[in-house]
C-alpha cells in the first residue's frame, strides 16, 4: 500500500522522524537521570508507547481512563493518570489496581484525598501542584498540600506538577527557567510533605518544552513530556524544528482557484482541529501548512486560512503562483497540523511511513473517554 | 440510567428541544413548498436522521463517504454527498450505487466532470455553484458552468450551492439576503444549463441561517440545513436561541479555586473543540457555557475561558461568586458547545434524555471518513 492509494483525509506517521524524537527525548532524560514517564496523551498508542520506552511496556502517563484501560490491556502496568480524579471515578481506577496495574490518580483536593484515602482499593495518588500555570493543582506553600498529604495517608506517592506555561515561551532559555520553577515547586512541596513525616517517593514533573530545554533536574525523578514524540508547527516555535515534525495529515485537492492562487482540500477543521496555536508565534501557519505528498514544502509557505467541517482553504504565500499544473483535484498533499494532539484525535489509525511512501505499518490509536 | 450516573465527558442530547427543531424546519420547508434533504455532518446519526424526516429513511445530506456508506447501511437510499469530490474516490461512490443508493456527488471541476460522466457506474452529479461564500463553486455567469455540464451529460441531476456567509450574519433580514443570493445564483445557473438544453431537476440551497429566515425560494427544489437539528452559542446569535440547544456536554468538576471564582471541568479542548464561533458575536462565550445538570444557566456567565486537550477551566462573570458549596470535586455539569457538529465530532454516541436526567436511549454516531 502506498501513500496515493490510502483514503483521505487520514493520518500519516514517519517512523523514521518519530524514532529520532524519541531517542533524543530518552538522550536528555538519560543525562538528567530521571525516569522517562512518556505522557500518550498525543500518540495513545500501544505501538508507539513501547517505541517510546525502548520496546518495552514501561511507566507511562496518560490523560483518561479511557487510555489507561487500553494501555492496561496492551501490557502496560505503572500509568500514572494526570488529570485530577473525582470520587466517581474511583471506581474504574480501582478496577484497573485489581487487575494488577500500579495505577497513579492525582489531586489537588482534600475532600477527594479523603475518598482515595479511604478506598476498599489500595489506590495510590500524587498531589498536584501548581507551579505557575495556574490551571490546576496546590500552592507550594498551601496548608492544603499537607492536609491533602494526611488525608491520602500510606495512599501517598508523590507530587506532580505539569509546567504548562512553557508553551508561553519562545526560547529555549524561557522553557529552561519553566523547568526550573517545575523543579522547584514539586521538590518544595516534597520536602515539606517528607518534614511532616510522609513520604514522598514520586516527584514528576513535565512538558515537551520545559523538559527539552531543562538545565538541571535536581530532586526530580520523573519527567512527563508527550507531544516530543511527533513535533508540530507550533512546537517548531519553541522545541524542534519543522524536520521533526513526524505526523501530517493526508488530504486530497479538492478544488482550485488559480485567479486566486489558491486550492481546496478535503482536510477541514475535524481533519485539522481548530487549534490555532501558532497565531501567537513568529510564523502564523492558520490551520496548518501544506507540503507535497513526500511532505516537502515544495509550495512555499501554503498555508490552511479557512477552516469549514470538511473543507480546508489553502492560500500561497503570494510570493510565486502555485504550481496548477501539478494540483489537480484529486492530487495528495500533506498538511503538517498546530497542534499534534488535537489533530490526531480525530483518527483511529496512524498509516506509518518510512520516509517514504510506502506504507509499511498501520497502528491503532484509543479515542475517547 | 440517570445522567448522574454517566462517564463524563460525554454528549447529552435533549430529545424534547430536538424534536421541537426538527418539526421547526419541517414548516420552513413545507412552507416554502421544497424539499427538506437535512445534512447529517452534524448529527451523523441514523436515529436522528429519522426522526428529521418524520420517521423515514428519506433523502439527506452527508459531508463524506463514511457517512454515505453508514446510512446507506441504515437503508437511507437517497443521498447527497455535499463535499467536491475526486477522481479517487469515485470508486467508493460506485460501490454505493451499485447497491442500490441513488448517490449524487458534487463538483465544479471540468476534469472531474469528465470522469464522472464516463464513469463505468451510472454516477449522479450536481455541479457546485458559488453563491457568494467564495469557498467552493463555479460562477453562475462562468463558461466553466457549461463546460461541466456538457462533461456530466446525462448525469447531470441538477446544481447546488451553500451559503456559508450567512454565518457572518447577525440579523435575520441579513441570512434572508443570503437566502436570496443562494436563490438567484442556483436559478440563473440552472436556467442557463436548460437553456444549452440540458436537464437540471434539482436545484439546491443550504445552511440553518439562511433556510431558517428565507423570504422566499422561488425555483430552489430542496434545501440542506444541518445544525439546526441541535442548535447551539453561535446558532443562538444568528438563527435561534439558546433554549433551542439540545446538545450539551456532561462534564465533571476536578477542581475550584474559591478565591479566582473559578472551576476546572474534565472538558478541553478535545471534549469542546477548539471553537471559538462566538468570538465574533456580541456573546463571547469562550469554549462553551457552563449550565447545571438540569441544562439550567444557574451559575450567570460562567465560560469556559482557557481549554487545555482534557482540562477546562471556566470562570464566572464576577457579578456574583459561585456557590461553591454546590460545586465540590465530582459535580456534574452541563456544557452548551459554540459549534455543535465540531464538538459531537469527539464521541462515539449519544446519550438522550427527555427533558429530564434519565436516559432514555443511547443513540450512535459515524465519525471519520
Amino acid at each position: 500500500m502506498r501513500l496515493e492509494d490510502l483514503p483521505t483525509p487520514c493520518l500519516v506517521l514517519d517512523r523514521i522522524v518519530l524514532e529520532r524524537n524519541l531517542e533524543a527525548m530518552r538522550v536528555i532524560a538519560r543525562r538528567h537521570g530521571v525516569l522517562l514517564r512518556p505522557h500518550l496523551k498525543t500518540a495513545k498508542s500501544a505501538d508507539i508507547a513501547r517505541l517510546a520506552l525502548g520496546g518495552e511496556a514501561g511507566p507511562i502517563t496518560v490523560s483518561t481512563l479511557a487510555e489507561a484501560e487500553y494501555f492496561a490491556r496492551h501490557g502496560f502496568r505503572d500509568i500514572t493518570v494526570a488529570a485530577g480524579i473525582t470520587p466517581q471515578k474511583l471506581g474504574r481506577a480501582a478496577a484497573l489496581v485489581e487487575t494488577g496495574v500500579m495505577l497513579n490518580v492525582i489531586t489537588d483536593d482534600v475532600a477527594v484525598a479523603k475518598c482515595i484515602g479511604s478506598h476498599i482499593t489500595e489506590l495510590r495518588a500524587l498531589i498536584e501542584i501548581d507551579s505557575g500555570e495556574h490551571r490546576a493543582g496546590v500552592g507550594v506553600d498551601s496548608e492544603v498540600l499537607l492536609e491533602i498529604g494526611k488525608a491520602l495517608g500510606s495512599r501517598l506517592a508523590g507530587v506532580l506538577t505539569h509546567g504548562g506555561h512553557s508553551y508561553s515561551c519562545r526560547t529555549a532559555d524561557c522553557a529552561a527557567d519553566v523547568a526550573e520553577e517545575e523543579t522547584t515547586a514539586v521538590t518544595v512541596a516534597a520536602d515539606r510533605l517528607r518534614s511532616a513525616g510522609m513520604s514522598c517517593e514520586t516527584v514528576s514533573i513535565g512538558s515537551t518544552p520545559s523538559v527539552t530545554h531543562a538545565r538541571r533536574l535536581e530532586g526530580v525523578t520523573e519527567v512527563r513530556p508527550g507531544v516530543y514524540m511527533f513535533g508540530d508547527l507550533f512546537q517548531a516555535e519553541v522545541s524542534c524544528t519543522r524536520d521533526d515534525i513526524a505526523l501530517t495529515v493526508l488530504a486530497s485537492v479538492i478544488g482550485r482557484r488559480e485567479g486566486e492562487n489558491r486550492i481546496l482540500v478535503d482536510a477541514g477543521s475535524l481533519a485539522l482541529s481548530k487549534d490555532r496555536s501558532t497565531e501567537s508565534t513568529e510564523h502564523d501557519a492558520g490551520y496548518g501548512l501544506v507540503w507535497d505528498i513526500g511532505a516537502k514544502p515544495v509550495y512555499g509557505e501554503l498555508r490552511i486560512e479557512r477552516a469549514y467541517q470538511e473543507h480546508g482553504v489553502a492560500a500561497g504565500d503570494g510570493s510565486t503562483p502555485l504550481p496548477f499544473d501539478q494540483l489537480g483535484v484529486g492530487t495528495k498533499v500533506r498538511i503538517a497540523p498546530n497542534q499534534a494532539c488535537l489533530t490526531a484525535a480525530a483518527y483511529d489509525c496512524y498509516y506509518v511511513v518510512d520516509g517514504g511512501d510506502e506504507v509499511v505499518a498501520v497502528w491503532d490509536r484509543i479515542n475517547g473517554w
